[in-house]
């Protein structure tokens, strides 16, 4: 339903400029851009010892991270280099404890809006394509944009 | 509805070991427990480069992990030194932009379960009592404990 | 923090007439106005044929409703008569299964604004002030108003 | 990733008389089953005097209603006839104001569990694929089933 043929208007390159101008922690988090098309993003996230918690597992707050991450990327495919798009909900359900290995957030927006903007991010382990986690939220947009 | 007068099942010091144990990176990472009461748990977190994103503001993610240990606390302090007890889902609403002032998130437990526990989570900055995020979720704690 | 000697902006009967003009099921399926204060709502809904499911509980969708009602009146407690102000998300946890007797939805405000308002909902059997669902959810408020 | 080639474990009939025998009012309220499969059922609602609100557009409990019955049929299409399977969380969001057209609402499962099931549910206008709302939960299965 959000498939289109258009070209994302933020590409991977510029993402990862926007991230290391405006949120450097992203990326010297651990965290990495993989793909971008218009109204989808694609993050990684690695697992080490920056993101586990009790029980040997991937925090939850590493996968929330990851979701608001990748939603914010589908966000900018959709209307470009807008830094201060901001999360204005975000719910999340973890769904199976994950092992350490990196994780792979999908974000696809389902409602592009010029003020605000609703998707979701499935999150799984790379190469196992079983969800370990959902999340759905809206993005506001400023004005100015 | 849950303000009690039993004691909290956990206490700061007991809750700040747990954390240093399992989740170094909590305590390192700026966030600090103030007080634990029966159902009840309140966190800091600084506002430093640690926490800040675009637009010289807390990032989201911070606000998400601020309310996710607190609500853990709170579960906590209700049943004890449980470490594997995990976020089943949370859902945060980001009320207004919070300024760079360290951030306070004080949880409450309003359903107690053997199972699951559900709690909110009310964030604000420091000296202002105005809500900057509310957050509500559900912890899962595992059957053995 | 929301507690204010503001008076509200609409009254029960003033609420009443607006429901019974623009939602005439709401009372015939009900539903009655208990209070508002500013940026409060308290409603009640009866345990009947009207809202009973499978195991003798009243049914989730009920509940919901209850919330959604409630939350809107507390909406409308600080921006007057807004009809078309309208529900942007919500989110509810059912806690325990309620018995057969009425519901009441205690709503506040946590956040009101010009373009959306949030707020929560506490449920709890008419009697009982233990919860039995909990939700939280945003209202969009149209530009005209 | 749901997409299974097993057998539905309830089909559209068997599911239509648990509708009938333990919640009544849910055909009589303008609801019908479309369609059943593992992991997923399709649900739709009329646009009538009964789910009409303020604005001439469908209420939002009528969507809730058609995600959380969507939803169930979905979790009971892997686990079979078991009534009392409850509503745990839901989460909705909606997205456009429908026109007065038939609502489909299409649930599919993510996370499959005995205890707990996860899922999702997109809602459209009949006859017009762009969503108009979009609603994420939980059921609870009781562990008798």
């Amino acid at each position: 339903m959000t498939a289109t043929e258009r070209p994302t208007a933020l590409d991977v390159e510029g993402f990862i400029r926007l991230l290391d101008e405006h949120m450097p922690q992203v990326r010297a988090g651990g965290f990495s851009v993989l793909e971008m098309q218009w109204g989808r993003c694609t993050m990684q996230v690695e697992a080490d010892e920056r993101t586990i918690r009790a029980g040997g597992t991937i925090s939850g707050p590493t996968m929330f991270t990851l979701a608001d991450l990748a939603l914010y990327g589908a966000v900018l495919s959709q209307i470009g280099n807008v830094p201060l798009a901001v999360t204005s909900d975000m719910t999340i359900h973890f769904l199976k404890k994950p092992p350490q290995r990196p994780l792979v957030g999908e974000a696809r927006i389902l409602k592009p809006g010029r003020r605000l903007a609703y998707g979701e991010v499935l999150i799984h382990s790379l190469g196992d394509p079983d969800p370990v986690a959902h999340a759905t939220g809206t993005y506001a947009i400023p004005s100015s944009s």
